[in-house]
């Protein structure tokens, strides 16, 4: 299909790392792709008729035909074009992408957000405990420069929370979990991430994601 | 690969829906494999040293390679053999297969068994209402004789708890949530489903899976 044939979507929130992760794909796809920032409060027609299930972000509508769920639609871009290859060739290493990408959504995200996004202290303690052992699990897995070898890939898009919010957020709560000492493999691999020249180019402004996630961390320990 | 030079071997427990999904994907495949059943009590050194990180089954070992996750053996096996589709070839719909299995996942296998197997009362109610909603968003899904058309697919195979160990667990219960009343389409589904000749096949026998259930779910409230 023609460049000029399609018709490329992305309803989205800046702050969202899984937002981010579609448009990392798309951008590293060389996809063209108009974003259609999206009121989370307010939801509109547009995101509840595109996705009446979960009515989240993102959604990728590709010649009005909408995708949902971030690691699906980066999977859906990789086979819809050509070009820069997200997941790699080799069924095992599919696989072994396909793994740690679920294990990074379920183990290193929930518990990350959950140490600092909830209101009971015992509870974010164990979360934090349980961030730092899936951490480690990761930390023993960094071979090279990225997860996906010389470039980003499957694995590096589904953890780009780790090297951009997750600081970000414990740096609100006071919490150092994700340290250089700590970490030293992840935490290059962070350096790395934050300085590809594609990343840098879309991650969202540092101030205003700080200020917006600072009124909820406050908001929610207000309101115990 | 020539059919001899291929090691295929399943660690799995005969009562798991995950491990189902692993069997029927290489059954449906053609796929000759050995099943190794595990002692989840007493883990074995092949499970922890196939499945060092979550140490759970199913793992499919394929020429002495783990991989784990039942959906992403699921998809491995279809990429890793020819034959048999598993998944749709369009990109579009293969983003939707994955979708709906996520759904599954996420949505209606949590909820349906949590609605049985969670001591505390209220939360079994909560989770009992939101397994009929899910189940209610995948009623209206069901289009043809099966989610993947004529023959079972991805979404079949990642349903296929629904169609067996939901009523059986609900049975045991005194729940009765899945209903031909309540849900037409997916309750004829079902039946196609536990019809299949290779899912009739591989099905594991009621009885003793109904004695283990009804043990646990005895243990579970005695020990309140």
């Amino acid at each position: 299909m023609a460049a000029n044939q399609e018709d490329v979507k992305l309803l989205g929130a800046v702050a969202s790392p899984f937002v981010f992760r579609v448009q990392l794909a798309l951008k590293l796809k060389g996809v063209e792709y108009t974003f259609v920032a999206q009121d989370l409060k307010n939801k509109s027609e547009e995101l509840l008729k595109y996705n009446p299930i979960h009515k989240k972000v993102p959604v990728l509508v590709h010649n009005e035909k909408p995708i949902n769920e971030s690691l699906v639609i980066v999977e859906y871009i990789d086979e819809a074009w050509k070009g820069y290859p997200i997941l790699p060739t080799h069924p095992y290493n599919r696989a072994l992408a396909r793994f740690w990408a679920k294990f990074i959504d379920d183990k290193v995200f929930i518990a990350s957000w959950k140490s600092v996004f909830t209101a009971d202290e015992e509870e974010r303690e164990k979360n934090a405990k349980e961030a730092v052992e899936a951490l480690q699990v990761l930390e023993n897995e960094i071979k090279g420069k990225f997860f996906g070898g010389e470039e980003p890939g499957f694995v590096d898009i589904a953890a780009s929370f780790i090297a951009y919010w997750s600081p970000l957020i414990q740096e609100i709560a006071g919490l150092q979990l994700f340290t250089s000492e700590q970490f030293p493999k992840l935490y290059k691999w962070s350096q790395e991430f934050l300085n590809h020249p594609i990343a840098k180019e879309i991650l969202p402004p540092r101030d205003p994601l700080f200020a917006l996630f600072k009124a909820r961390y406050e908001s929610l320990h207000a309101s115990k």
